[in-house]
């Protein structure tokens, strides 16, 4: 490991052990301080709508001629002293935000802090019209939706109101009861609706998405772009869009590319999208890992939200067979094959999330991704 | 000044000062690394929106017997190592989220970190319904509405496309043109909308952001409140709920309480709230300092924006005046009777956001709000 495996590591390290059996976490493990160089926040991409006419300043609110900025992605950074030289560009999934990245239900460092730790330069952010990136220029309507229990499913902590056997996600009993235990509701509460149309699952019509992050690494420069279950199309897309994307970790992509001179592969959540051979081949210059957690079955179960899954590793080694084939370097790694059982579709939030951000600095460390300065560690 | 006058502090004084005259800010001055033993987020209040029926994992979005968490307020907080003994909750104003307290709209640092560099722990958040705290029981339609110039004028920048002579906001020319410079946009993309029905104006109906901030308070214990504009009337409903508030320090508040046994007092943006006399005697226990910027006019303008102001000082001044006539410590402070001027409603995000802040270290520390441990400083 690239990174000095300080007592602090180890601790951490332990105590992930020691909650990987389901048990609630008590009060987050005290670290040692984290140092900064510089943190702050901004907004980057976006459109703006423009109203006819002339504005008037002698009318109270004048729409006429005015402007709304809208559609731009929210970006928070945080620089640690003496940063690796490539910043870690997190992005969250479907229903989510950048607190994806952030304490994890149980209170615990979330990948934002522990990269931080280890010298990475983090950026998280809120992809246009979702939660801080909420100004947008097309309106909708928003209709709560009681569906947590189904997220359950789908995120894969169980079969609602049961945890599976040795989830890597903290509850007291087995079986979940109403009102829920404070790190589910803090998981619940970590959901937020579109304030515009949102994008398709496909990425077809991702452009405000796509344009922003694409913005943002052409003002961070080079850069890892880090992807999460509904951003990994829109990850694969603004590679495509953006050379400054030097490496792609995308945790649970549901759906994929192909270059569309090729037969289409098995779909995963939805068919792969379509993109000229010259583009795809752009996917092949640089490091691709796609990770996955546990529970994910091979075939039909009684539960549709657990069903989701049954494509999804199958598509994603399409894609790496085929980004492979045209000589790239992309791999699929199932947690469980690496010794760690139990993760949901957010292992870098849950109890042994240590433990996956150790494989993600191994991933760093191997393709030469973690360096300072001129290359050294 | 109660934290060591650093060669850092000395450089930002200078720096706001060389910025004061409207000059676009260069890149951020460098300053020494922020040293932080904890930070994370986490939700806090809130409501359950329970569909009847009985839920079934057999099927793919089952709603029924389904629940939806909402209505919590979002909150990030950074605790420095030897933390003051009281943080610091910042609560943004109407439209805004938290982003108001982080990087100013040219970079600089914002309140969050100033302070965080002061020895405060420092809690932001995002209101019930708005940002990162998106997600809502009950839905609203979004409408994108072209408003950016008149809160250009409301929030006195200027009379668009002018700006104030003088005004402390970057930009290099006195007239504004589209597309506006970069201060300016991502002053304009700060604003995000509301994703369920708005609290009232005068803070009659807002028991999902008043209870979300006593039960944040109820979770770390006492501290000082800071309220920006709408957040203003808020701040005073939340002291009357919950003791925990030691201090309230109120930038631009907009509309005021009363006691329901005396006569109104004239109205803010909106007529004063009345409250019970046993409640608004809460508000006589703390300290309270009530901040205005520059260019609020005595009387009314041609500009109705502009003109929301006139009655903004007379109903503060009135409000402190009630409070100490019941033997509380309230004050209003008007930024250009302390040698600040061209400051517009966002005072702490303004060029010489460094004095403000000096002026609230100031305070907090002659009302002894800014002690460490027992007594030391």
């Amino acid at each position: 490991m690239s990174w000095k495996t300080s007592s602090v590591t180890v601790c951490a390290l332990l105590l992930g052990s020691a909650l990987s059996h389901g048990a609630l976490a008590g009060p987050p493990a005290k670290q040692s301080p984290v140092v900064i160089a510089e943190q702050g926040s901004f907004a980057v991409g976006g459109n703006v709508l423009q109203s006819p006419g002339v504005f008037s300043p002698n009318v109270f609110i004048s729409t006429a001629g005015g402007t709304l900025h809208g559609d731009h992605a929210y970006v928070q950074f945080q620089i640690p002293p003496n940063a690796r030289n490539l910043p870690l560009v997190m992005w969250h999934g479907g229903g989510q935000m950048a607190k994806t990245w952030e304490s994890t239900p149980d209170g615990r460092e979330g990948f934002q802090t522990i990269f931080l730790r280890r010298g990475f330069a983090v950026y998280i952010l809120d992809q246009p019209r979702r939660g801080r990136a909420g100004q947008t220029t097309v309106g909708t309507t928003i209709t709560p939706i009681t569906i947590d229990q189904s997220l359950f499913i789908i995120f894969r902590l169980g079969i609602w109101p049961n945890f599976f056997p040795g989830i890597q996600f903290p509850h007291t009993s087995a079986v979940a009861t109403l009102p829920v235990e404070e790190p589910l509701n803090q998981y619940f509460r970590q959901i937020t609706p579109n304030t515009g149309p949102a994008d398709p699952a496909d990425g077809t019509n991702s452009a405000n998405e796509t344009n922003a992050v694409a913005a943002l690494f052409d003002k961070i420069g080079p850069g890892v772009l880090i992807t999460h279950s509904a951003s990994g199309i829109l990850g694969w897309q603004t590679a495509i869009k953006n050379a400054k994307i030097k490496a792609i970790v995308a945790y649970e992509p549901t759906v994929f590319v192909y270059p569309q001179n090729e037969p289409a592969p098995p779909p995963g959540f939805a068919p792969a999208v379509p993109v000229p051979a010259s583009d795809f081949d752009k996917l092949t210059k640089i490091p691709i890992q796609i990770v996955f957690g546990d529970n994910i079955p091979n075939a039909p179960t009684p539960y549709p939200g657990l069903n989701l899954w049954v494509n999804a590793i199958p598509a994603a080694q399409a894609f790496a067979a085929t980004v492979n084939a045209h000589g790239g370097d992309a791999e699929v790694v199932r947690l469980p094959d690496k010794g760690l059982h139990g993760n949901t579709h957010f292992p870098f939030s849950d109890l042994n999330n240590v433990a996956v951000a150790d494989l993600l600095s191994e991933y760093l460390k191997e393709k030469g991704l973690d360096k300072r300065g001129n290359g050294n560690n």
